[in-house]
């Protein structure tokens, strides 16, 4: 019922993509500011994912995923183990489309998040929190209601979904960014960001923003093959996930430099576009100001495209991170 | 050398600023919220102006002062006693057109607000914390430098200024706002707004918001006279200033709706801004929420603008408040 894992996207399906998810997935709006581009010394347009429906990039792979169904397969609804912001965007995206979803959740995940999923009408199925416990649990809530699997990364169809951020972005800059830089976790929006930038801008570099603690894309690529063998620590929560098998084929191709940043200056960083940008992104987002930073000696004088993540972050976390670094 | 303080500006004058500003000035963009339309039940536009040069709309105004002055006039530089947005606002302006910016500022002004300015390139004069020593330390400034004062709010040039933010959103809107709400403090934003609103906007009510600890616009339109003897008590920094004798001529011809909140009221609504809207405003900013949730049940399918004035908070300050609610 699924497409198998290994189908690789190609850029005709980020442009199906943008063209199906375009009555539902908002336009976010291209942000600047001279501060930000002074400290850098680049030029920097500052892709507003954060305000995407759901808070983050992910509701474009989500949505395009539900909408890519057969009549007869979303009869059946959707499920996924997510209990982060994919999980909210599947629900979001299920809801659009007026059908059921499924969300398995970990003993231990983060209850403000589980509410936002059952607000926007998903059904939640607690397990243990093993990996091997949320695929029983997954594999259980498949066989017995006929749901759609959606990855929230290795799936093709989330894939060309994200891949629609870098393309409205390039629309939205007249394609003409020197560099486009966005966060790594599983790859869902790296991967997807390369194919949109491979077909329409191709002398752009491809820049990954990745936490130390969890470096494995680096490593990955490093290695030539996929490093799964890490145990993630971070507080970007959104780039704890494994580099998936598909992602990993897809960023091959496009030999992206991976930028590894430490927790420490992704703070500094979160405070910047917090007080600069005035946007309020989750620590995921940060680490691409993180990697700019450390990285500006290479990158004076460019036009950069740069993709704020997701927007959901705890207050009070934030406010005990930022006071670690006064 | 200025104009008299009572000369009140015209709709013209907010058409001649907006054509002034507007090699300087940003165009802010109006962002969107479902999740806020759904709890205030009303559709609204944000005007963004937290995103603009300075992070405060003070700078619309500061720079139509600036660039209204003739060339002889300029030479002599701009002086005020602004320690907060507007004193920042001018120095970015003053900086615009190459000339001296001089900042009288009170003993116990925020530390990072007067570094803020003098990173802009003004030159600060320190004088005791009294109304009567920051105007004899102006008027010294005006004596030894020939410096044109440009007050906070009831200059003629700033109002009009102000005005610009209310043109700019109606455009983007399409004029088709069946209400506008601004915070009201001195008056400078209130009363442009009132000027924009009238020529552009006849048919479309006027709200301010304000702080119940400094609500003496509420009662300067209730008795038919400006009431000035009041101690401002609200942690809404933006909004402490006592309504000008222009703006208060202003506003009566408008007759808005004065709506008062609290500030346990303006920091939850400052919370949904944060996290839900994603956009790091201020209180005085936020007023403005609190207001349309506290009425919501008169605001039911209405098409509304909701200016956010600012985005010049310190992180520190607002985790104490949102501890406090929580």
């Amino acid at each position: 019922m699924n497409p198998p894992a290994q189908t690789l996207p190609a850029f005709g399906d980020v442009l199906a993509a943008a063209a199906r998810i375009v009555p539902f997935a908002s336009v976010t709006p291209v942000l600047r500011s001279r501060t930000l581009d002074t400290l850098i010394g680049a030029e920097v347009h500052w892709k507003a994912e954060h305000l995407q429906r759901g808070g983050a990039f992910k509701f474009r792979g989500a949505c395009n995923a539900v909408w890519s169904l057969t009549d007869e397969q979303a009869a059946r609804g959707v499920v996924t183990h997510s209990s982060g912001n994919h999980g909210a965007a599947l629900a979001l995206a299920a809801r659009s489309r007026g059908i059921a979803c499924h969300v398995v959740v970990p003993e231990g995940a983060v209850l403000s998040k589980l509410v936002a999923i059952e607000a926007y009408g998903a059904t939640l199925h607690h397990c243990a929190a093993t990996i091997a416990a949320r695929e029983a649990a997954c594999a259980a809530v498949q066989r017995d209601t006929g749901a759609v699997l959606v990855h929230p990364y290795t799936d093709p169809r989330v894939i060309a979904g994200q891949g629609t951020a870098a393309l409205e972005l390039l629309n939205q800059c007249d394609g003409a960014l020197d560099a486009v830089i966005v966060p790594v976790g599983g790859g869902g929006l790296a991967s997807g960001t390369a194919l949109a930038l491979r077909a329409m801008a191709p002398q752009s570099m491809l820049f990954l923003a990745e936490p130390a603690g969890a470096a494995e894309t680096a490593a990955s690529l490093a290695a030539g093959h996929r490093v799964v063998d890490f145990t993630p620590d971070t507080i970007c929560d959104g780039l704890r996930g494994t580099l998936g098998e598909p992602n990993f084929a897809l960023l091959q191709a496009h030999a992206p430099q991976v930028l590894v940043v430490d927790d420490a200056a992704t703070i500094d960083a979160m405070r910047l576009l917090w007080t600069r940008l005035k946007q309020v992104v989750e620590p995921s987002s940060a680490t691409v100001l993180a990697a700019l930073l450390q990285h500006r000696q290479r990158l004076q004088g460019l036009r950069v495209g740069a993709i704020l993540s997701g927007g959901n972050v705890d207050l009070a976390a934030a406010a005990t991170w930022f006071a670690s670094r006064a």
